[in-house]
Parts: C-alpha cells; sequence; structure tokens
C-alpha cells in the first residue's frame, strides 16, 4: 500500500485467540487503514483471524497481506540481514515525537518491521530492535500506539484513502451512512 | 488533565465485559494518556473495569475519573443543555482531517463529549451529535481512531506528561526498561 518502493510491515508478538481476538484484529486492521503493506503475528495460528482479515480487504481493497509466523525471533534475525529496520513500540522506549523524523527519513531508504507486543515481552526483542520507541510513556494500548506510528509515518492516511479494487466505499457525510457497493 | 478550564470526556457505549473486556480498557486507557478528563462507559456496570483504571490512575498519577452510565441518552441530552459539544466518532462520519482545526478552536470555549460505539451505533446518537467524525472511512478500532482525535487535539500528549502524584514514571531509553518508583 505504501506508495514507495519499501514496505512497511508490523508483527504482532504472542497472539492468544481466546484472550486477544479483538485486540489483535484491531492491530491487523489499523495497519490496513493506516497503509501498512503486511501484518505478521506469532503465538497461535489463528486461521479465523486470517480469513477475517482476508475478508475485509477482499471488500474494502487494497492489498494487505496477513501471515502467520512461527517462529518470531529467527523472522527478525533474517529480515535484519535484509536490512530491514526493527522499531519496537514499548512504553519504555525512546519518545517517538523525538525520533519521528529520524523515522521518516530512514523509511524513504528502507524497510520497516513494527514490532508490538505487551507488558511481558522478552529482553531479546529490545536488543534485535533498532529502535524502542514510546508512544507516551503512559500504560495504554498497542492498537493505539500502532495507529499514531503508522499516522505519523504515512500522514495521508487521514486524506485519501487509495485502495484498489474496493467493493465498499463509504462517503463521508455529516449524520448517517453513506455507502456506495462498486 | 486538560491544560484550560474546559473539559474533554469519553463515552464509550454498550460495554460487555465478555467481549468487550480489553477494547474497553485500551479505550479507558487511551483516554488519559492522551490527556481527556473522564472515562464513561453504559452497558454492563464492570466494576472490575473501574478497579482497574482507577488501580492505574493511583500508580501513574493524574486526576483521571471513570464513571458508570445507566441511561447515555438521557446524559447526552443533558450534557447538550449544558452546551458540551458532542463529537461521536464513526467510519461513515465526515473526515477528521477537514474538522480538526474547527473543533481545535471549540475546544477553546467549551467541554467536549467524545463518543465511541461501534457498528451498531443506534441512529439516535448520529442526529444527537453536533459532529460525526471519521478517523480514516475503512474498518479499523475505536481504539485507533480515539487515540488519533485526542492526539490531533492535544498533541502536547506526545512531548510533555504531566501526571500529578505518580507514584511510578517510566525514564525513556534506547534499550530494556528505565522505571523510577517515587
Amino acid at each position: 500500500m505504501s506508495k514507495n518502493i519499501y514496505k512497511t510491515n508490523v508483527l504482532k508478538l504472542n497472539h492468544r485467540p481466546e484472550r486477544d481476538k479483538r485486540i489483535t484484529t484491531h492491530c491487523a486492521l489499523v495497519g490496513r487503514a493506516f497503509l501498512a503493506d503486511s501484518f505478521y503475528f506469532s503465538g497461535v495460528n489463528d486461521k479465523k483471524l486470517i480469513m477475517t482479515i482476508k475478508n475485509i480487504s477482499k471488500n474494502w481493497g487494497g492489498k494487505y497481506n496477513i501471515k502467520y509466523i512461527s517462529k518470531p525471533i529467527e523472522f527478525i534475525k533474517k529480515e535484519k540481514k535484509k536490512n530491514t529496520i526493527i522499531i519496537h513500540l514499548t512504553m519504555y522506549g525512546e519518545k517517538i515525537i523525538d525520533k519521528i523524523d529520524e523515522l521518516k527519513k530512514i523509511k524513504k531508504k528502507k524497510n520497516f518491521l513494527i514490532i508490538i507486543g505487551g507488558p511481558k515481552v522478552p529482553k531479546e526483542y529490545y536488543e534485535l530492535a533498532d529502535y524502542n520507541i514510546s508512544v507516551t510513556n503512559q500504560p495504554h494500548s498497542e492498537v493505539a500506539s500502532l495507529a499514531i506510528l503508522l499516522y505519523l509515518l504515512n500522514p495521508e492516511s487521514l486524506i485519501n484513502e487509495k485502495f484498489n479494487n474496493a467493493k465498499i466505499k463509504i462517503i463521508p457525510c455529516k449524520c448517517g451512512k453513506k455507502v456506495i457497493p462498486f
């Protein structure tokens, strides 16, 4: 979905369908709406989640991918070898406001992998990350942190929504619902 | 938490503890982190949710309120009589980017009530709202929409976090976790 040839992908660690079903779905949809290219998740291989996101992409357009990753550490190490920049979102990280300009420059030249975890992410992920970034140092939500980071990287996500081959499209309106089925 | 005397409060409609537990908690915490003053919720009166948010505010500081609202329509009507501006976040609404400057101006003179619902919000809420606002017209997450709206209203939330009487504070760092207990 990115305008340039470099990709921004998201990796959600340790998905547990009973506990995280809606949170992981929200993270995946935020990735799509704010113009990431792919959503990866580790933990439990949840085929229902994959179907949900694929169906939404089919109806609402675009080329968003979703994929289960069985070995996230190995996956990240492989990405690093391919020169991908690893950004780990954590409330303990450096303030996004101090790093966003640097990240926007790098985004023009390299692929990004944004990792979202939670409070119990093992130390290894912090060490593998090129950037540990906080969206406020207050407890809140990986859904919100991902949205803010992607919005700051892709502010055009609020202006032009270019999702090719959409079957459904909303016409923004003052009151009520206007939907065009193509 | 707002710097001026006017308040920004959030109302989450139709909370269902089994299905929405983590989503409502995330919305409440996003409200706090991005400088809203109070979080209200209708649906089921979930005392565990109230305790969770009160405990977080106690440890992390600030004066964030949380309250159950049994009759949300009546509550909104009362707020309107008090001249509060009602903003309903919905994927069908007018684009936030077209309305944010107007909202920022109004925020200096009036209280805001931000309503977050979901796909099945009754028509009455759309009609009661002064603004139906969309954060993209793509399906994603009320957690993310709330975060983006509050961030755009309060960009200082990413810079200075002023939460009085905090018992815990994070020192942002490149790698690892630095926490100061006061």
